[in-house]
């Protein structure tokens, strides 16, 4: 047998064979037709219309949102824009293969181009590329692999795209040998309480069928098992679904310390699934939805009937709703649609509200009318806050529209740093790990090329959590974490070491930082917190933490 | 008399009559035209071709650098799709005018779309618009002012292409409504030592000719100063030249503490001017000159040269060169040219060297050649480094081509936050306070609306230098600076607090330096430090180190 290692996301181990998510296919040859234009312009044809009717006939039969992401993409095979590029380029004596591949990469690069939401449509070009082109070339159209039986899935990173046609009930686990654990494969994996293990090298050199045992908790991946090794992993499963088995109820450190356990949502419509996983409240109300697809802002009638829904959801308890978090990477045409080099350090969240104030006091207006008829307690706070200044500008602004509880984002590095003089400003802080750890790291969390850097167990990051964490104790203010860090069951107890005072996290995570917060004491987390602080990397800090944790059986 | 504030740049007081650079024109209205295609197109026609001869003849009357940049805007004025687009617009009904514009316009965006170079030429293309609009609506292009004497320049801010045109013999000093201590002015003022306040609210209030005290040591303007007052500030100018006739020497506090003063440079040429200038060696020699215009990667012995002619220039003397600083946002087709969403956080620096590894090899052996064969000290280091793991890399392998001392920048959050366990790889660290300033507050230091946010005052930028500056002190090794906020006086003595033992900046703004800390002990400059560290923001940081200060007479 052989041993792999990786990041893990989750906690559980699985046993299964593997199946491959085949790789993108080489670039068609530049080489002179044989056939001429008329041959190819006909090759182009049949594929194109081919590629449309395979892609729309597997959104009728996968229904929903896949279906919606498969017809625009069938759109595209259509598209008679690509149509006339790739004709131009067969006249001038390209083969088929290469002037479809040339004409979907220009566009792709254009979308890339212009940025934002286009940007994010050039993975499913390209994917609607490599099928026609594959077509073309007889072989296999790459995608999802399909199954009858359960299987472990193995890719080198997972585009979205990809992950909307996967049946989730036949995937076991996903393995990547790329993709940190903030990637799309480990936010889809923590959404869906997939268990994955990401970044692991070596792992695409496997055949399909071979049996591996996965650990999400460890990391650690063994190929072709011996019996002995098979037995043990079915013991320790057994074990931890007892370990698991915590009632669904409050969040507590095992000395009884709360920790309350919070939910992140998106929209008012996951306040019941949230309710049934136990969250105590609400850590992070994402309020984006309202304004996506608006073309003008929405009045705050509009907005206060979903707030007042969202709020009568959770009587008495915390209900954190976060300003409308847009800018130039999530551009709408209202509030700032200049283009930027660099959109995640431009003129977003806070920075873009303040600029067209009246779209900030109409939210914060119908956020105050709807917490006044029901009775939530609710707290505002505003994202991509960096200074001190701009702080006592939300909070202020709140105060003066009526809503009695407000605090900011910690997410960009300057507002870590002044924590003991952003805090005296704020009621609260609640850090956003995914971009603490890009800033940071100066790494752009959504591009491949630098995804080992988007690493939350950084002690660079931790470092800046520490600070946060200090300031609040010093000056009696709650500290909450509503990033991607708090799904990570072992790293949650290490924030709590950190100072962190709440967790909030996919709803679907709950269970399983319940269940981790429950086996250690502050003591205990505090020592696990110096241990990652003194590391010199993710990678050590979590192996100095794990190292720390009491033998599996 | 009023007076306005400003962030200054430079120390000198400079008294004269101000001249505004225009604004920019309103946007054409969107109406049809009364004149029909034909007429507009004849218009359109006249514009262009005048636009563009009028560029062509002030480039010839400028020369050098500044024709270049000319020629290539008369080669737009020309663009035969440009014209064809405006000529659509028009047979659209469109007027002269606001196809142009509208034309333009779509031609920037998509400029702005591809990033990196081509964003920089949108400048250019706007400048063009303008003029060839100002044209059609008569009415005066926008532009630099041109005057026969001396006068001091009042603009919104400037772009790199207004002042390649200034007449900077007779730019007294430049004060902007806009941008930062690190915004294109702020730059350039330090360049050409021309002294400049930028950020100063109501300065475009003034009428042409209002007679200023503009002081850039303190951000000050006086508008419409009384006869005392310009009696007062001729007194202060002359106190100030005598304070400042240091002569030229080694850097050094009140208290004799050496302070090593180090001159960027971009390239061999800059030499003989740093030396004069009485740079102690070189904190920060760029080698992207060698690299940007070249198809593929310069050879060791195209290298060689280059580095062999700068450390000659040096003998016995630190010379610091940093490797190739490239990714997505300075693209090179031989290392890195994917289009990245957000190119500062993308795969740069030496990220992208390490991806293509034989041109790091080659140009740190090129280095070590040219080290072997001169007598200056050579310390080489690596850019954008953000992990322990990667100074690690960097080290290592510059030992193996044979380097004696390797170092890395500190730019990056992380590598300041870890600075303790990069140190103890590291032989030397190199703070690059403009790229640490932008990460660490999530402002991009290139965009205009987010300007303010880049402030190398800001206190929580001090409190990672601190970080850098305690690690250096506890393990022994130099900690240098070598972004622009070394080249700010004041700023300088509160670096030396922090713990910086050399200071790098253009050779023009040695002088200042060099005379600012001649006039603090090492015990001062902690005492500023520490003012500093404790503000809220990088405005009253300035303010409470000045108020440390002696009172000026």
């Amino acid at each position: 047998m052989t041993s792999l290692t990786g990041v893990g996301i989750g906690r559980s181990l699985v046993v299964g064979p593997v199946l491959r998510m085949p790789d993108r296919l080489p670039e068609p040859a530049t080489l002179p037709s044989t056939i001429g234009p008329d041959g190819e312009r006909e090759r182009v044809t049949t594929a194109l219309a081919a590629t449309a009717e395979d892609i729309r006939s597997r959104g009728e039969k996968a229904g929903g949102k896949a279906q919606e992401v498969l017809e625009a993409q069938a759109l595209m095979a259509e598209d008679p824009t690509l149509r006339s590029d790739i004709d131009v380029r067969v006249d001038n004596g390209a083969t088929a293969d290469r002037a479809v591949f040339e004409a979907f990469a220009g566009f792709r690069d254009m979308l890339l181009g212009i940025g934002g939401y286009m940007a994010e449509r050039a993975t499913d070009l390209d994917d609607v590329s490599q099928r026609v082109v594959a077509r073309l070339s007889g072989v296999a159209a790459p995608g999802v692999p399909e199954s009858d039986t359960p299987f472990v899935l193995v890719a080198r990173d997972l585009a979205p795209a990809d992950t909307a046609l996967l049946d989730l009930q036949k995937v076991l686990a996903v393995l990547t040998s790329e993709g940190g654990p903030t990637s799309h494969t480990a936010i889809l994996a923590r959404e869906k309480s997939i268990p994955a293990i990401v970044g692991i090298s070596g792992i695409l050199d496997m055949a399909d069928g071979t049996v591996v045992i996965a650990d999400a908790s460890t990391g650690a991946v063994t190929v072709d098992p011996s019996e002995e090794e098979l037995r043990r992993a079915a013991g320790e499963t057994a074990a931890r679904a007892q370990r698991s088995a915590v009632p669904v109820g409050p969040g507590a450190l095992a000395d009884g310390t709360p920790i309350p356990l919070l939910a992140n949502l998106g929209s008012a419509e996951g306040v019941e699934g949230a309710v049934a996983a136990g969250a105590e409240g609400v850590g992070l109300f994402r309020t984006e939805f309202l304004f996506l697809d608006a073309k003008t802002a929405p009045s705050v009638a509009q907005q206060y009937g979903h707030y007042a829904k969202l709020l009568r959801g959770f009587p008495g308890r915390k209900v954190v709703v976060r300003v409308l978090d847009a800018g130039a990477d999530k551009p709408l045409s209202f509030l700032n649609d200049a283009p930027e080099e660099n959109p995640a350090l431009g003129l977003r969240g806070l920075r873009a509200l303040r600029a067209t104030e009246q779209i900030l006091r109409d939210q914060l207006t119908a956020l105050a009318r709807a917490a006044g008829e029901t009775d939530a307690d609710l707290w505002v706070m505003a994202p991509m806050v960096s200074t001190v200044e701009e702080t006592r500008y939300f909070v202020a602004l709140a105060r003066e529209l009526g809503l009695k509880t407000a605090g900011v984002m910690v997410e960009v590095p300057s507002a870590a740093l002044l924590a003991d003089r952003v805090l005296a400003e704020a009621d609260f802080a609640s850090i956003g790990t995914n971009d603490l750890t890009q800033y940071t790291l100066a790494a752009d969390r959504l591009l491949g090329s630098v995804a080992s850097f988007q690493d939350p167990w950084h002690p660079a990051v931790l470092r800046l959590v520490r600070e946060v964490g200090r300031a609040g104790a010093a000056l009696g203010k709650p500290v909450g974490i509503c990033g991607e860090a708090a799904a990570d069951p072992l790293l949650a107890v290490v924030l709590v070491g950190l100072g962190a005072t709440t967790l909030s996290m996919s709803p679907s995570a709950l269970g399983d930082v319940r269940a981790e917060l429950l086996q250690h004491t502050r003591e205990q987390a505090v020592a696990f917190a110096d241990a990652a602080l003194t590391a010199e990397d993710g990678a050590t800090a979590r192996a100095a933490v794990r190292a720390l944790l009491p033998q599996h059986v």
